[in-house]
């Protein structure tokens, strides 16, 4: 690859970052998790998703994607299956807004004026705006985006793929979407043997602390993933980089 | 009121609190927001509804109501108008964090074992929850329920209020369920003739930081006041109260 | 009562806090603790006492009274028995003192210019102050004022309310000075028939950590209860009043 | 000096030390500030008063004195002249809590369960209180005692020293006790020449932020420093030193 | 690749993290940086290098490979260049502990037994130790290793690619072992014809603070980067995973 | 000693401070730990030495020693023998951090301009470095050093002292430098006869946590402490002297 094609900036050399600074070049920092998706998907899909639609989106428009915060906010049983899952490896809410003001700080600081943050993990929202707000403050010329890329998809995307209802985002853990996505971006990473569909036994309206294990699925698929298919992370995948270019557009001119 | 029929925690000596430990009794820990709520109702709404909630509820069964946790975390635009409104006056998330679980750890430490957060204030809830998971951790015996008043509503309360639609519980700030389960419960504090209907001029999927003005409505009124009812108010808090009781003795049999 | 009597910060509606700030309103904050007040007094003796107090003085000037720091520093066994009576539920000092100071910033932030702190709870007094300092620090324009309300009680009341002698006030907990005021505000959470006298059997000249039994009274009044009525109430809250009413024209001319 | 009489823990090798806790000799941690004192005495007087008591009781009986813990929290105007005096150094109230909370946790780890923490400086009360609490908790067999000198200070004595009447320890600063205590244990340290006599032109029964300068002397003496006296120091050095010895036969024996 | 041969713990499914767990598989969490190194370099080198040894290693024996945390602590201008260039983002020290210690207390907690901390960035050494040591505290059976990659690299090595002599680790930053090992694991991020030598224009032996520029090298290369080569990278990875090899057979066996 | 000649800011009264300022007079602030030494030396080694440097530089060039931060970071096995000797009692690294950058940040506020930190504790540097960058930040005119002793130590004397070889400053704990200049300084505080020389039984190049017994001497002197000498320690102390000479003047010109 030409090395003025690079987006990666933990890649750069820091002369380059400071060209593209210079250049009012975006930035997007995405936030994951190590979390549980099922016995098909690997720990990686909060963050794999986000990382993999801001490459798509770099192909399009001129942008720089910063190295991900890798670990999220402790997963819930209701959005997540919770932190009882082997694997599910995760910050406390407080240090997860204390890394993110930190860093969107220090990009702040070194100059660029144009942040977007794309999250992949539900449980990491409130955080994360928190962290954000605090960073950018009063810094002038400064605008921060934060999207969670399933807020960004459009209504007639989900209705396409989910021809019997829509079920929530909640439980779109380790299910259609997710799994969709994940064929189309790393079907390798994708056991696709194991794809099965599941739920909690018990669906509750409240939380209960310490949380039992009737209100969380065994396989930590929170509803169906035998609906995913390639073609649907496909469509997804190109719906939600349209999306963000519009925002983009609309809100970097 | 004959003493033994007390609920207040605050009001209670504490030999009394003594003897409802011994009777194992529940306690209910309302957390609230200090937040705009429009031109028509009091910036109190947050702590007031879980309150009148519970009172309602300790007419039907035993429990004790503690002092609630008044000032909430941050309020965002698009869930309660932002921080820039006048009036509106928050915690940050993690100081939040910090006091439910104390507190929650203290009651834990006098002996309470069932415990029930009834939340007010969307922007509350992850922070709720991971004070009282904090709190709790491995307490032998202890059981605790999150509760946000909304997620328990009925849908054919809901069907039944919004005749054409249900537009969602984040504009549903100072808007119909809110201003009626004011009217219900404290009409003198319902600015009646003030009641609008208003709604944030441009609808946003993503977050801008720092906010920029039209993602908020001028008055506060996220959607709809104007369909708020006070027999709408009484049927939203039967039905919610109702939910709380069946929720109880599940839970806590 | 006419709307533009309200006093109460969180009765009002976001426009009328905003015309409050615009006429230079003083706000009054009042700290308290949710603390075992022996036999014959509730838990929220130190909430209710100062907030009584700013509602007599709202009938004087004008002013708003923010909603109350419900929880308290933790109690110490010399004032105000300690933390094992159960009833007793305390923050950290570290988290008082961080709760004030976001919330005199959030004020301040709204742009008061005026602020009484008044509090109720002995061991709060010096994370009060340090919050108010952290949040006032070179904030333009704006004077706080941080009262105890037993510091301003005239020499002439105390004698005339002591004739025997003022033992003083680390043991004026759940004895004369706060059952009269109790008395007089609100008699009907004073359980008059279970009013004693008591006191520690060891009374230390230092600290003892962990704090043993017998340096505190087994009925948490820590001095004489029985000497307390509704008469002396009425004189101290007058008092009181008289004193505050003077320290804000003296300091908020 | 012989070195099994020596105190000092700094001056110990770790196999004294070691020796010292198996025969469980009393630890004494000092606790003081660097704040100004008027024109005539060191910025030391909180830290070398505790240090020199305690110095004076090691000869009486076996004990070790651990490093002071020099800086202490904030200065109040009312206390000690407050922050604005050059000289005046200080911590945070809660940075205060943790040091001695990891202090005394780190000395109970290494075995010593008899400490002593003994104070001078005013404001460091509730702070030390708070550290204490936390590090000593649930550990088995661990006694700790909190001194302020001055609480243990004899009526008799103060009535020798105050023939005119006592004004209270919070005007205490700089003034007869301290001042007369520094001429016994470290009259080079004394520039007796300007030992003064001053007050506060306002005398505040509240606090106010910003503090204004006229309710603190402009000497820095919180008010009479000429009544002290080298004998009045010695006077009060061993009623003092009298007082530890009967409390540490009380509670160590 | 067969599944089985995965050894990226966010590529692999929760089964198959418990699976490895049952097996008392090695877990290696690689911690690295966001920091200039030199024109030649890409900012990610501090987590490219330790990341890559982690693989070759995982190629010789079983073990897993944590997501690394790719912020690390503040660079300082006599080992890293320092904060001022751009590109260069970091996180403080206190933070950098927390996630240490959050991370490697959720692998404990989820029964990883055998962790290593690999290292790739030197001002991060003493924070992940604390860290490490926090979470490590007591939990029974776990044992965790820290290397600093360049503590390992056995001196024969330094003598045959050094032959002048070993100017030590501090200024090996951007220069021969970290350039050398970058065109040996990913040659296509080196900017070969940028490589120089260079080095600060005053060399101190103690830190200023604000730093002044003349005490870093204009380039970010911290001395002779031109002695590198493909071959060097080889040597010196052969030999440091040897190394952990050995360290691995002697402390897990 | 003529007042005008006194060094040590706490036995200065505030109206000297407020002169010293004024003349732009230099900072001293020692930082060191309290940490087994071996069986020879006491546990204040890391604080006395800096200290007594202070001193001697003090008589050739007018500057101001504060209050010592005598508690540090927690020791290592390598470098200190670590936590598990008994005496050995230490702060946390960010607790440490949170001192320094308070303490900076007051002797900044009150004036001065010319500060330096000196390091007595190998386990410290790191901490104390970040907490004076965080209290400095952009305050003008304000220029502050950190030096640690031994990073300044002429080579010449290094060859002198150590005619076999200089083992490296790691090893150098309660061996053969800190015996020498605590020979010189504080030959009192010398147990001469328990003088030995030791050493770890197994030298690693990583760490292991929890820490085994056999990476450390079982008498916690980590290398040769016979080779020490008085005529050692005075030439050791004269050549940091000249080269803190020589930095001032280089440096605060």
């Amino acid at each position: 690859m030409p090395e003025s094609n690079r987006f990666m900036l933990q890649e750069l050399t820091w002369p380059e970052v400071k060209d593209a600074i210079r250049k009012n070049t975006i930035l997007v920092l995405v936030v994951g998790s190590v979390e549980q998706h099922g016995p098909h998907l690997p720990l990686g899909v909060d963050t794999y998703i986000p990382l993999e639609l801001a490459k798509l989106l770099a192909k399009r428009r001129r942008l720089l994607i910063a190295p991900p915060i890798t670990y999220g906010a402790f997963s819930r049983p209701k959005s997540g299956g919770g932190q009882s899952f082997v694997g599910t490896t995760s910050l406390t809410g407080s240090i997860l807004t204390e890394i993110v003001k930190k860093l969107v700080g220090e990009y702040v600081r070194q100059g660029f004026k144009k942040i977007i943050v794309l999250n992949g993990h539900f449980e990491n929202s409130t955080y994360v705006t928190e962290g954000v707000e605090s960073a950018v403050g009063s810094a002038k010329g400064v605008k921060a985006l934060i999207v969670n890329w399933w807020d960004i998809v459009p209504e007639c995307v989900l209705s396409s793929i989910f021809p019997e209802g829509f079920p929530g985002w909640e439980v779109e853990h380790a299910s259609v979407t997710e799994t969709s996505l994940m064929q189309f971006f790393m079907p390798e990473l994708v056991r696709s043997e194991r794809i099965i569909d599941d739920r909690a036994p018990r669906s509750l309206k409240y939380e209960i602390v310490p949380s039992p294990e009737d209100i969380k699925p065994k396989s930590g698929v929170l509803w169906k993933a035998t609906l995913a298919s390639q073609e649907n992370g496909r469509q997804l995948a190109a719906a939600i980089v349209d999306e963000l270019s519009a925002i983009i557009k609309k809100e970097f001119a």
